[in-house]
């Protein structure tokens, strides 16, 4: 699909959290944060998700004018209804512009990403805006700390446009797959119908957080190679052609594995999870901004977009920038 | 877009809940509920929301073997993470189809048989369920009168494959439009970052819904009716074209302007909203599976789906059934 990304934007919360500092909170000591989770800081917002989107989203979007369409892609909405897309629209300052949100958890982005080229390759849309906004820190439960001392607050952006010029921009190649007997391994069981707020039996922890890390790394790391080898496969290409792998920042373990599992190059696979943590839905499209922005991602690059999300889901595009 | 319906299916609760009963509950009379809301009866689930879409998913599916995409579209989810998409497949008892969920609330269902249509088109996926499932009684609240009436439970399921016959089904025109002013017209304010369960100023009212209906039905009359007349002159199409109006049933009122000031045949417009209430997502696909299953809605037939939703949100999908 002939589809080019014309801008990125970030909002990195400028308030930081050390794992020293998060330690006690959770009973643990920061050497045992670093080696289970491999996060070393996080970001921690006083904005609300609707700011931290929109920050993102002019960034984004630059001095060229509105987008006809935005879509949420976060994890976690301001509210449950409406949807969030509104609340980055008010704060953006446009009115009348169609957007709604697309949810898969930590898989948001990837999916928003290929409906968004589908959409783009219909002609239905010509300047699509997606923003992935998280405010994990607000749902951590500090009697579990690994998921704990795993979540930080981000929000990213992306414009995407029909490709033209000579390095033809594309998305090349998207696979997805969900398996409810994982559905349980990732969980923030309140908020909905099933444990309502208004419920006398839900509990403070079905608000929370709540993660399988183990039982999540041990299907992923499967799940995720095979996905891998399935995407290399049908597009005919070798892991040598792969520029950069863009993973979901779900921990240091599961970054790491695309080097020690996967076998690609320690410096072709962008980490940011030691400095930022695991952002849900904001982590893809904050480690292809950040990449993007110090200029290692260049026009024409091959990258590989690939994680884990709730679900328990697997999902990759691969792009040429 | 050549995409059909293959199958529709419907989940409509046994228990019915007469508005001469919950009249004492929110302290009104029967006939002024029948006057506000327009609504005599509405069913009140108790299964949960995946239970009840997975067997209004079954029966859109029918013997003909498993979905390549479940795309749940409902307005409210049935917890926070993962998406409700992945419960719908537990329950329907598949196990490795992509699934995720779109939300624009009321009108998450026009949303995704737009996108549906969009993937199918691209040959991405040949045989996509979709599946709208609300228990909007779960949320009311009894001091809010007017919405309180409104909400029922229900689901119902659509399954979408790549046109083929000679009655040729399409999906001729899709539209949509956010208007972020009107935000704050229709809300459940918690469940998310901005009023979190464990917040302690989060208060029960910010659980439940709320719905200001006289300020959204100034807003929507206006622009629904303006949607309509777009559509008609970007499809080189009169009214007298159009055999279904399919409308969101937001209330007796608003699915009665469709004649009173739409101008249609009042036996054209599809109206449930007297038996089942305000179903939220659910409300557009339950009057399509109905209009179909009783055989009003018949292959080659015009249906406009039409609405609007928390946002504030309008959209509508012309459909060559």
């Amino acid at each position: 699909m002939k589809i080019k990304v014309t801008g990125t934007g970030l909002y990195l919360p400028p308030d930081i959290e050390t794992s020293k500092e998060i330690a006690p909170l959770i009973g643990k000591s920061e050497n045992w944060i670093l080696e289970k989770s491999g996060v070393s800081e996080r970001r921690i917002s006083k904005i609300d998700v609707d700011q931290m989107g929109a920050i993102a989203g002019k960034e984004a979007l630059g001095n060229s004018g509105q987008p006809d369409l935005i879509i949420n892609a976060s994890g976690v909405p301001k509210q449950t209804i409406p949807d969030t897309s509104t609340f980055f629209q008010r704060e953006m300052g446009f009115e009348g512009i169609p957007s709604f949100s697309i949810h898969a958890t930590c898989l948001s982005f990837i999916t928003a990403f290929h409906i968004a080229s589908t959409l783009i390759e219909s002609g239905v849309y010509k300047r699509i805006l997606i923003i992935s906004s998280d405010r994990g820190t607000r749902g951590r439960n500090f009697s579990e700390p690994e998921s704990a001392s795993l979540l930080g607050d981000g929000a990213a952006a992306v414009v995407l446009e029909p490709s033209t010029g000579s390095k033809k921009s594309e998305l090349l190649y998207f696979h997805m797959k969900t398996w409810p007997s994982g559905a349980n391994l990732t969980e923030v069981r309140g908020g909905g119908t099933n444990k309502h707020p208004q419920d006398k039996h839900t509990t403070t922890k079905d608000n929370l957080f709540s993660m399988d890390g183990p039982g999540i790394y041990k299907i992923a790391r499967k799940q995720v190679y095979k996905m891998m080898l399935k995407t290399l496969k049908n597009t005919g290409l070798e892991k040598k052609d792969i520029d950069w792998i863009i993973p979901h920042q779900a921990s240091g373990k599961a970054v790491d594995a695309y080097v020690s599992a996967g076998g690609f190059d320690k410096d072709k696979v962008i980490n940011i999870v030691s400095k930022y943590g695991n952002c849900v839905a904001a982590s893809v499209p904050m480690a292809l901004a950040i990449a993007v922005q110090d200029s290692r991602v260049k026009r024409g690059d091959l990258a590989l977009l690939i994680g884990t999300g709730a679900g328990l889901s697997a999902a990759c595009a691969l792009i040429r920038y």
